[in-house]
């Protein structure tokens, strides 16, 4: 079956929540949203490109960072309301300069940072 | 630093979406949604707690049809609107018997399905 961006499922904004998870460790780097041509975009150029909430504008990740996301696989979820994206990152994917942006866990009731900015 | 659910940022219905991974293999099971009192009876009992925007009430993952998470660890993103948990899922997550939701990829410009439904 032929894929269709537009066959998603998108909110009231016009975005489907994307998770982006590293291909070759596993390590769920981040979650950020797009909406249909950032779908389309991201399958053309195989640099994933999101739809930035705060600009309101294309964001293609580490255009100005240098900190890219390379499309490995796209898929999506049962509901068709979720995307999943396995990439290869550059640099950190955080904009905090950690690998991931989930670096805070919960325990025993309180915050606790697991990871370190990397130096530039 | 302690934590409380309070301090998350939900959207205008007051959730936020939290992504389900599987512990030991990294594998990405399903994104739902979560509001404060999910967030916090899930830290208290470690059974992974969704609410359910199709039936506007709590869903204990897995207590009707047994395939729950138990979770080993939550955590939160650096702008505090996004968790992620990491679980033991018991049986498939997805309600369609398969391990993943993720469970169709686009490669080529077509939908292509990864995973078969379990038997049970």
């Amino acid at each position: 079956m032929s894929f269709d961006p537009a066959t998603l499922k998108f909110n009231d904004a016009g975005l489907i929540p994307v998770i982006a998870q590293e291909a070759g460790s596993g390590e769920v780097l981040m979650l950020a949203w797009m909406n249909a041509e950032a779908v389309a975009r991201t399958l053309e150029s195989r640099r994933v490109t999101y739809w930035s909430r705060s600009r309101a504008a294309f964001w293609v990740k580490g255009e100005t960072s240098g900190h890219g996301q390379e499309l490995v696989e796209m898929r999506l979820d049962c509901d068709r309301d979720c995307l999943l994206v396995q990439v290869r990152q550059t640099g950190p994917a955080c904009h905090t300069n950690r690998r991931s942006c989930f670096y805070t866990a919960v325990r025993d009731g309180a915050e606790v940072e697991l990871m370190q900015a990397e130096e530039f």
